[in-house]
């Protein structure tokens, strides 16, 4: 059975990858997916993974055929899916079975389940029923995009950005000035938020601060089916938080969450990806308990919104005079300009 | 008379300045400059100022035609010049003598001399005797190009590069590591050197770092008549300062210089400029002598390699925890990639 992959698949899974994107922030804890399916030349459907519990991107792609007229072309067409199609009875039927069902010709799938239990099980299963399937189409673009999916995967902890907006010396803080970043570096922050699961703050700065930490990004931009993240406090007294603070009397009050365990901070994160479904958890707290994640090694992914104002002042992003244990180093770094700001973004080194 | 500036006119000073760039850390008190001669379409000569005491570039210009064998076709030719020829006697005979004598018929200048003894006395003197005279030709980029040669004439101060290599968290130091820059970043470093007439530190940089503060980019790029900077010491006290410091004891020692004057920072920038022709110097100091240079408002100009690392530690870029008495920014900002570093420049508000 040919398993050639020509340049006419990698194009058509770079956009089935384009169309997972559009999941990013909603599907937790499942993964984002993009499915595409090609009669020929003619798409003929398509479909992305967009809430756990809710149809996965290959049934909604082979129902976006059926509703457009072209459920006779199904058999004998081609699928394109960014992540190994599933196999198992979840939430909804296997993914498989809708193949089989549909008549598809041929699978053509970007990277793998990474999960022992299913990796590589739907590909013997469909080609034991004359299905050509083909694997690692745009591998390495379709495995970037779910680096924080799968290591949440293999964890059992959320992937962790750190998100800081500081000064050319690092300050978190301006004498008599409220914000640091400029309004576009806001706004790109926002844009983060949208893909995130939940935001993670410390006691302080619900006291200094009282910050909504919700999305306010055009709404034109939210999909439909994205809630507010889970806004979860960590403090080492919950009684020492205003009562009147916006995490819990604005009117997502019932997405805020309280830690009391500041010692466990593994064990938090463990919890919320168990309980909440947190895959993706944003880091926006001051320099304490940044300095506190960084010491236990929870920082996958840092983000830092560099102002070009030199300030002085006792705000510092890693406070204190001791080195870190350990150094983080970045790996992938990028930079960008957003309005007079640089955002510059990188993995933490493992 | 006609003062018609046309494209060729702008493409061709363009040129002139990328000739006066070569004269760049050479020729301070002196402006660098360059000259090119037109006769109709050809280039007969082209020269730029090179050193302090030694011909102008017009002067160059018009040699190198005669070098060549176009000394015929200077009559009637055109020179453009990047910065208002000088009209008065000063360690060479003035330009406007050389343009007149040559028989140019048409002068075409970037930018006025600042100087008010001499704006705009060219331009009439030559008008006078029937030169045609276009002037602001490309004049935001030559007066770009010799901002710091400028504000050095105007404020009698040299112009002040803060020069820093620092990791994301504003550290100066990391723990059992010499460098923080990576080498690509370092050698951009001994570019600007090369652009500079002085370089200061303090005396906690002498002792615990002993720089050598020389130029150490590849020979092939360094211009013969090309000095090493002055390396200047501001420390406390003298007898402090080790005595076998490289700085003391290399080849150029006779071009290191220590003051003790710590409290008149500008006094002492006003001497260097005054006695030793500084106009561009590069702060490369330790984060307290920056600190104190910043408060005193004597920086323009901010150059800032991160290294992609968080380390935390003592050595603040701008330590304590009082604020600036007033915040720094910078405008102009343009930012490059070094290897793995980036680097960050811009201009200090004022």
């Amino acid at each position: 059975m040919s398993t050639l992959v020509t340049d006419v698949d990698s194009s058509r899974m770079l956009k089935a990858l384009r169309l997972a994107q559009k999941g990013l922030g909603t599907t937790s804890p499942n993964p984002p997916v993009g499915a595409l399916i090609y009669a020929g030349d003619k798409l003929i459907g398509q479909g992305y993974h967009e809430k756990a519990g809710e149809d996965h991107a290959e049934r909604r792609a082979v129902q976006d055929a059926i509703n457009h007229g072209n459920g006779y072309l199904l058999k004998g067409a081609t699928l394109y899916v960014t992540l190994e199609p599933c196999s198992s009875y979840g939430k909804t039927p296997p993914c498989t079975c809708v193949i089989l069902q549909s008549g598809l010709a041929r699978v053509v799938y970007g990277m793998q389940d990474p999960d022992e239990r299913h990796r590589g099980r739907a590909k013997a299963l469909l080609e034991a029923k004359g299905v050509q399937v083909c694997t690692g189409v745009q591998e390495e673009a379709c495995s970037v995009f779910l680096r924080p999916w799968v290591y949440s995967l293999q964890t059992g902890l959320p992937w962790v950005t750190a998100k800081v907006g500081c000064t050319l010396d690092s300050r978190l803080v301006r004498l008599n000035e409220r914000w640091i970043s400029c309004k576009e570096a806001l706004r790109f922050m926002h844009e983060l938020r949208l893909q995130s699961d939940a935001i993670l703050v410390g006691g302080t700065t619900v006291r200094t601060d009282d910050p909504a930490l919700t999305i306010r990004t055009p709404i034109s931009q939210v999909p439909a089916c994205k809630q507010q993240p889970w806004r979860v406090v960590l403090t080492r007294d919950r009684s020492l938080l205003p009562a009147n603070a916006r995490l819990f009397t604005d009117s997502y009050a019932e997405r805020t969450l309280v830690y009391e365990r500041v010692e466990e901070f593994q064990a938090v994160l463990s919890e919320l990806r168990d309980r909440y479904g947190v895959v993706r958890l944003m880091l926006e707290c001051g320099g304490n308990l940044l300095r506190q994640f960084l010491e236990h090694g929870l920082v996958r992914e840092w983000v830092q919104d560099i102002a070009p104002i030199i300030c002085g002042g006792n705000a510092s992003m890693i406070p204190g005079e001791d080195y870190l244990p350990n150094e983080l180093h970045l790996s992938e770094v990028t930079i960008q300009q957003a309005g007079i700001d640089f955002i510059l973004r990188g993995l933490v080194k493992s």
